[in-house]
């Protein structure tokens, strides 16, 4: 029994809060009352703090009485957060997938004689941890992940509710997509190069670029062939570029109302928000990992598949089962003494270590998130 | 040659001071200096002046001394003005197109001993006049017109420039469309009913409902089908409809930023304006005018087709060639003392008369504005 403290009461920092309080003493901060009495009525156990990540004091003060944090703020409070975390010499899982390299901040955790496990979601997550694993065992020419978060029911035109922050769905349709092809690193438009691919039980899906490969960029660059692409209901994705073509995703300023000027994407974000909204409906989570190569000189090719939904009797969504349970896996098995290296480590480095990889998976399995792996 | 003075100084405006200029005195009054030095620099013969139609009195002291009005302002500001220039007892012909009834003003134009003649450019306009016309002719059992202005190269992906006012084309997409059917009015959400249809010299076109029959509701009440339907490339519909679903056509004033609240409306009609501007570049007008029925106990079928593009040798638009020269024949038609009654008039009754028909077709005929007769 340990003490840990959430940053973060989102959906997914929420579900993970629940998920701790069944084996340790946890409390969960955010600076949204609302939310923390939210997760405080669904599990009592459970002690709230209100906390502004963005005063480092407070922050610094809040989290000194804990064995490990657990970090599930929004992306573009990620990387601050992560820092005053590790400058307060404490050992942390992180989630908020902020934008900045999270390697930068890996002689920061050495000097400070810090652990942080950053990235360890689902996706980003669970595909590098299994690219970690097969690296291990394989010689890998291509890996490439396909991944989304899909409601249950669509809804025209854009089919689409957004499982986590909206801001971060906008960020995957603007952000140009890398992606390394023979070696050399492609950069295309976000929304490029869309194809249909077929998922046992959903049917078809349109995947496009994204630029989801993060870390691995760097930590596995002895891969030819490394991609990430955004799984959509087909359809949404030419809708969307109707949108970004026409303007509607311009971050200039260009926006004049009484006096007062902003940006296209600033509104579309609100208006798109508000279509987007997942409300208290059942939404899945679907993965294909598929890595390519060679073993004892023989061609191999491993997928592994997730196709989970949302928990009807806990409310809880399967965005954040799949992207909670991962990082709350990674929080046992920090605890368990299972990983003692100093630094910043994203889960492929993880990976590395077959018991962490199987504690891992065990524990997803044991919360009915289950990877289907097929070897050929 | 008499004074006349032309209120707005638009693409129409302009084009139709231009034309005017050569047989007539013409003032071109509008708010805007630029635009109005603009068409000065094309016609050194017209007359500027600054004048804000808001300010009734001064509308009123400036037309006082014409002979005839040319009102060509903005559909929100259309109908103040016509009231305001019947009350100063000036005979006017208006194509300001506003969403008020102009037949409201039928009893002030009497009392004034004015004659209004309103709507009368290309749709509404010509296919008034032409319905107006036949019906004096035969027994009309329907009457459709479809119509609309396009740019000549297509852009992906709206393939739309707008011609005219672009809050005038987002009012024809938000306001619901009416028309009549087997005798019962029919209102419908706009856009719907999408067919596509071929037009020679263009291919095909795609065709919705849209609230364009305006006066003849009232005025011919006795004729079982009419409807209007606006053109468009192929596609377009579609992706106004995205947006329209998706809550950008809102009217609700939802959106905050910064202590200023808007709604999505507002903002989408300025991003779409910039992607919708026209620049000088070439464009097409389009319309089709159905009319069915009996001409002495057998089927007729008479159609009226229209193609106009742009005028490169003046640089004047083929919206403004269509719109603008049916409002400066009705002028001329109007100064010969060819319509002599009192009251308003939209071009359905103008068309009653053969001899006023002819006159603006062959003005228009004229000016290279050519409708193809086609009965069957």
């Amino acid at each position: 029994m340990s003490k840990i403290i959430v940053l973060g009461a989102g959906m997914v920092g929420s579900a993970m809060a629940m998920d701790l309080a069944d084996q340790h003493t946890v409390v969960l901060a955010d600076i949204n009352k609302e939310r923390l009495a939210y997760t405080k009525h669904k599990k009592e156990a459970i002690t709230i703090q209100v906390l502004d990540v963005n005063k480092k004091k407070e922050l610094q003060d809040a989290i000194s009485d804990f064995d490990l944090v657990l970090c599930a703020v929004p992306g573009f409070l990620g990387y601050e957060t992560l820092k005053a975390i590790i400058e307060a010499k404490k050992n942390v899982i992180d989630i908020s997938f902020f934008p900045e390299d999270s390697l930068s901040l890996h002689e920061l955790a050495i000097e400070n004689n810090v652990t942080a496990i950053v990235d360890i979601g689902v996706a980003p997550g669970m595909d590098n941890l299994i690219l970690g694993r097969l690296n291990e065992e394989m010689t890998i020419s291509s890996f490439a992940c396909y991944v989304g978060g899909l409601p249950k029911i669509k809804k025209w035109p854009f089919n689409y509710k957004a499982p986590f922050s909206p801001v971060d769905v906008i960020e995957e349709y603007t952000r140009p997509a890398r992606y390394v092809e023979n070696g050399n690193l492609v950069v295309k438009p976000a929304l490029s190069d869309v194809e249909l691919m077929e998922f046992d039980g959903i049917g078809t899906l349109e995947a496009f670029n994204s630029d989801g490969l993060r870390s691995i960029i760097q930590t596995m660059s002895h891969i030819p062939n490394m991609i990430e692409k955004t799984l959509r209901y087909p359809g949404h994705c030419e809708y969307i570029r109707v949108l970004k073509e026409s303007g509607f995703f311009s971050e200039e300023e260009s926006l004049t109302f009484n006096g007062i000027t902003t940006s296209p994407l600033a509104l579309t974000s609100k208006i798109l928000f508000k279509e987007w909204k997942l409300g208290d409906e059942e939404e899945l989570t679907v993965m294909r990992v598929l890595v390519e190569g060679k073993q004892n000189g023989k061609d191999k090719r491993v997928t592994y598949d997730l196709l989970d939904h949302y928990d009807k009797k806990t409310a809880i969504s399967s965005m954040s089962r799949c992207t909670g349970y991962t990082a709350t896996a990674a929080v046992n098995m920090y605890l368990n003494g299972m990983w003692k290296e100093k630094g910043v480590f994203p889960p492929e480095l993880i990976g590395k270590d077959k018991d962490c990889f199987n504690f891992i998976l065990e524990y997803l399995f044991q919360r009915g998130v289950v990877y289907a792996v097929t070897e050929n």
